[in-house]
């Protein structure tokens, strides 16, 4: 994995070259995308002009037989932030990618025509077609066509209709391991990228190529066994994700009082267990889907499943928290149908859930839909959203500017990105996440509801500010690490909880690449991510102010618990003060 | 004018109270509004918030015999931009509120209910009035069911429904010497913030109260003498404005190669001659309409008019410049009926002309409706922004909004406002204001139009970046100085270009005011208040990066000159070191 594809979409016929590594040797995953959108795009450039580039980077250890280490990092300047985005997504690519031995593919300039271009990558080179009968294509339906074309071993990178409409919250697709396009690099409108530089798909055949072979054979071995063995026995990662997936937070955070409500109305949904983790696993293996299902292969966790509707036919992946919140509670929806329709729907057209739920809640806040109208969500989503008609496009380009249009007051955005399926006020923790990462409101950027809510790594107390930066601090830092190596990041309970664990992750890391890392270094390489970011984003325009929740969170209580946000702008501001 | 009548929206029942200046005292117009926004908004508001302070300040010598002095200011957090704002208007408001004692009306908090309220303010005090009745009225016939109610020598200001649905281009209608609803706070989105405030119409009665007398009687009157004198001997105020308004500038623009045409493609309309000043106020005086008219009692140049139809029936107000180019040149479209029809729809409506042209601009360019389609732009402004669709509510937040959601590259904005009618290639003193300008792009706030392409006050080539710095930074100090005065811009040709003009306006002032300001005095005022205007907007999270062009005007030849916008980020970062 040590060669760059750089293809170039300007000119008379798009082109490509294959390149070393150079400058950015080392480096995989988000801290490569980073350093690239860092290095190369003009801060101040327009996010769908000639000068953003897409980039794509398997994590450090992808290809190789690290357990669950298939992670993929999509990078460039965010048409919906604005700033510096990494969009992170599980399927089958990012395998498919490292054994191939490509650390990235930076997409760069604009074709001049509105030709539509098919990329096929295998060993024997790369293949550029134009190809315009792909235009407008759902996911599915382009899917089909490309295992028709090239056999259903391939793996597939897309956008559909919304990324072809530049909408600032489509998605990238990756398919999975039924070759379907259910995993997405969702944040951030990563997919209008990709559609302004004119590329509908990256179809991947790693036929041929081996396994990436660690350094240290025996080394890596041995810390994959205890790292695997980790994962197994933490109850999170070995029983409440597999049984139930991401949904199983349902209950939790409904419990906890934190589980946005009606777009962030209030920490308690009436109709939560009827479409919690729960029940969605009953159902799911009622109906003959699943409920245990890795999203990559390696992956020892296997937090996702497969949805079949009424009639045992499969409909969509087992939708996740996050999905699961935003068209459910979040829009007053309690009927798991519906929900898993809307997922469907969203993966099709190539549209990140949460931002799209948000931009439903807001919608609905500004009264285009009664709160809990399942049936009108599905029409916004399949007739407004997939025909691209102008509330369409308003509501594809998210919740921020749902709410500027319709003049809406209560818009949960930081950095023009939704927040997603934790109240800022009730678990503030992964406020403080939301309010400075980089990526605008991202929880995956800082898990903090671990600590807030579960007591991992220690409990801190949600409702209140103390520690509630320190701890951002330390995930942020840990995050962006983790999202460089290929990893999940649902290893976190694991290695928070079991030193044993985290260090086997070191040492995985280690036998790998023939490095003596120690847990320093790690966060040093966190650290130097997240520096990247913030100067990236610095030299957008992005300030301290940047940094901050909407001021309502700081001045309406959030029901049951009516707290608001109590983390002061000055201890925002030391969290990346280390 | 030494009270301040301060409206509280929130609460059981709105009210009011009326107070003394305080802090404030010894300011006016926009040092006024400016002053009351940095001390009492918080800067991370929402616009449409409670928060969020509507400010309507008189200048210092409105409803005084100073010829030409009514010019009023409007002040916000500002929707369009999220920075600090200031919007100016002709009409008669201002003179009235002077001649009231108000130096500044502060509409703060917001209504729990949807409540729309009417105020009416004469000599004996302030009624507030909910009045559903008048909901989504347009602004003429809300003007006339106010005259039918209070007769015929009121004031008014009020909103269209674009304020009412909060669009970020909504503008305050401002009552002409004929009681009709043609002069407009237009830029920034103050009606939006009016709206937010449940105020439809604030109606102005003076009758019963006197003319503002002057503290030094004799020397008052001599400088207005001499003032008035210098105004009428200039050839652009004193012919070429009352002539033909100033719609003179599209042939000159045009000739100039600097008109920007078709979504800024380029710079000269095939057209231009058909839609000239020139060739309006000949058709005006056929139909018996007026090509010379004072927007407000006490206006020497008269840059105004009435533009009738082909009937001999009054449609508008005699268009702007701005306005001609916005929905003409800016959208290819030469017909002038076409123009004053869109021009009537604006200010019925409530919309801000120069972001409404384009806004339609953009949505040309994103293939909406072709360049130069005439019923289009009127189907668009009618049926799309009046009756709230979608569609309607994209293009009534303004150009940046319309290029978001249509994912349009090509957004002549800065800090989100629309630039107006000079090209940043063809014109660069005028696009170092606009780039610079703490309300985002804006002419009126340095028009270095004047130097670089009339050669007033010296002459600057429009097409080099030299002197352009030191020529904006001069006219934006100037400017904002005398947008505290009340004194209408255009007396700037004259006192940039007659010294004795200038000191004629500062004697003026003195005479007014019983004080003995120097020029520099004058300077320092408008130093101030631009000081206000830039430390609010870096709470607000503004930077120098905000002080920039969009990245095509530096890549991107304008034709006919082929140039591009040449003046440094390093040298714009020096307009405000002084």
């Amino acid at each position: 994995m040590d060669k760059i594809l750089r293809i170039n979409m300007s000119g008379e016929v798009p082109g490509f070259k294959i390149e070393d590594l150079g400058d950015y040797e080392g480096l995989g995953g988000r801290a490569l995308t980073s350093a690239v959108i860092y290095k190369e795009v003009p801060p101040l450039s327009h996010p769908l002009s000639a000068d953003n580039k897409l980039v794509i980077a398997p994590g450090l250890m992808s290809g190789s037989a690290a357990v669950i280490s298939g992670r993929l990092s999509v990078g460039c300047k965010s048409p919906l932030t604005g700033g510096i985005k990494e969009a992170n997504a599980g399927g089958q690519p990012s395998q498919m990618l490292g054994k191939l031995g490509y650390a990235a593919i930076i997409i760069e300039g604009k074709p001049k025509s509105n030709d539509l271009y098919k990329l096929f990558i295998n060993k024997d080179g790369v293949q550029m077609t134009a190809d315009k009968s792909l235009a407008m294509l759902g996911n599915y339906d382009l899917i089909d066509k490309m295992k028709e074309a090239y056999g259903d071993k391939i793996g597939c990178m897309s956008i559909g209709p919304a990324g072809e409409m530049k909408m600032s919250a489509a998605s990238i697709a990756c398919t999975d391991t039924e070759v379907r396009p259910t995993r997405h690099a969702g944040r951030g409108g990563v997919g209008a990228v990709m559609g302004s530089k004119g590329i509908k798909v990256i179809v991947i055949d790693d036929s041929g190529t081996s396994i990436r072979a660690p350094k240290d054979k025996e080394r890596f071995k041995n810390a994959n066994k205890i790292f695997a063995e980790g994962l197994k026995k933490h109850p999170v990662t070995g029983e409440g994700l597999p049984a139930f997936g991401t949904n199983v937070l349902t209950n939790i955070l409904n419990e906890a009082g934190g589980y946005p409500t009606n777009n962030f109305a209030f920490g308690q949904f009436k109709g939560a267990s009827k479409i919690s983790g729960e029940t969605m696993a009953e159902t799911e293996i009622a109906r003959g889907g699943l409920a245990t299902h890795g999203c990559h292969k390696g992956c020892v966790i296997k937090c996702s499943g497969i949805y079949n509707d009424k009639d045992g036919n499969y409909l969509t992946k087992q939708p996740e928290y996050e999905t699961v919140w935003a068209h459910g509670g979040n829009c007053g929806i309690d009927d798991m149908d519906v929900i898993a329709m809307l997922d469907r729907i969203d993966d099709d057209l190539g549209l990140d859930t949460i931002e799209m739920g948000a931009s439903i809640g807001v919608a609905m806040e500004a009264g285009l839909l009664q709160f809990g109208d399942a049936n009108g969500a599905i029409r916004l989503l399949k007739e407004e959203v997939g025909k691209g008609t102008p509330l369409g496009r308003i509501l594809g380009n998210g919740a921020a500017v749902t709410g500027k249009v319709f003049g809406v007051e209560r818009v949960p955005v930081v950095k023009g990105q939704a927040m997603p399926a934790y109240d800022p006020r009730a678990v503030q923790g992964v406020a403080v996440t939301y309010a400075t990462s980089p990526m605008g409101a991202d929880h995956t950027a800082g898990y903090a509801v671990g600590s807030n809510i579960m007591g991992v790594g220690g409990k801190t107390d949600p409702l209140k500010p103390d520690g509630q930066v320190e701890l951002s601090r330390n995930l942020q830092i840990a995050t962006a690490a983790l999202d460089s190596t290929g990893l999940c990041l649902f290893i976190a309970f694991a290695i928070l909880d079991q030193p044993e664990t985290f260090n086997a992750m070191v040492e995985l890391l280690n036998g790998f690449l023939g490095k003596d890392f120690t847990a320093d270094d790690v966060a040093e390489l966190g650290k130097s991510v997240l520096k990247n970011e913030r100067d990236f984003n610095a030299k957008a325009g992005f300030t301290s102010k940047h940094d901050r929740l909407p001021e309502y969170f700081k001045n309406e209580a959030f029901p049951p618990h009516n707290v608001t946000f109590a983390v002061t702008d000055e201890e925002l501001d030391q969290v990346f003060n280390w």
